[in-house]
């Protein structure tokens, strides 16, 4: 995939996030952008991915950390509303890439890892695949995420 | 010790964090209480719990969210400046007690787990423990966080 982002300032070169694009985009402002990712344990599973390169989240400004776990908070509401999820998890790491990045993915209590988190190890096995138990299809959900980031609200 | 919060108003009986108090208390106030974590190997492991019985993020009102996040900044910033951690992370999970609350971790790259979240698999076994690699004590970190909550600015 093309990386699309690359011609931006505060661009790292040697950072992955700043130069690949991974996962599947959906949304993207002058400072944000949304992704999908693509793991089959956890299929509603959603990035906001800082735009410029900046490795925690207390580097922001006061407007930019609200408007940022606004957009965490715009997704955690679509899966709430559409997956009736037993938790959410939301969480930002970046150990492996020192790129802030914010995680956002719903949890239920037969998935493969509940109730450790996605991170720990395997409780068990999802026959058919976790996909197949959701409600609606990925491109459905992806359409609604969109349409919440897209908001005015 | 004794629970000191367990007779607010949005309080649920049959939680662990609305009625149990756990690690070491350092502030709070009507909404937020902070403690520290006594993690042996994540000795500067803070927690942001609501005093109100909420499960995720999203159900806060917006200035809700902004004040708590403000708060993970402030314990974020503090940790930066007193440890220059190898990096920062911060989690809201909750699949085992399902009440807000934030994780605020001071991460190393020589720390039992690092870069592995703290919930994954074990790296390596810290020689002398963590804490005694720490350049100050817990009680000096625990003041200079406090000192950060009560801050007006």
């Amino acid at each position: 995939m093309t990386p699309a982002f690359v011609s931006l300032p505060g661009v790292d070169p040697a950072c992955v996030l700043c130069t690949q694009a991974t996962g599947v985009p959906l949304w993207q402002d002058g400072a944000w952008r949304v992704i999908r990712a693509e793991d089959p344990d956890f299929p509603a599973f959603y990035r906001v991915i800082a735009r410029h390169h900046v490795a925690e989240f207390s580097a922001l400004l006061a407007p930019e950390r609200t408007r940022c776990m606004d957009l965490v908070c715009r997704i955690e509401r679509v899966l709430i509303e559409q997956l009736r999820p037993t938790k959410i998890n939301l969480a930002a790491l970046g150990n492996m890439v020192p790129h802030l990045h914010w995680h956002v993915i719903a949890r239920f209590d037969w998935d493969s890892h509940f109730p450790q988190a996605v991170w720990g190890p395997r409780q068990r096995e999802v026959a058919g695949g976790a996909r197949a138990r959701l409600p609606l299809s990925l491109d459905e959900l992806d359409a609604c995420v969109v349409e919440a980031l897209r908001s005015r609200d």
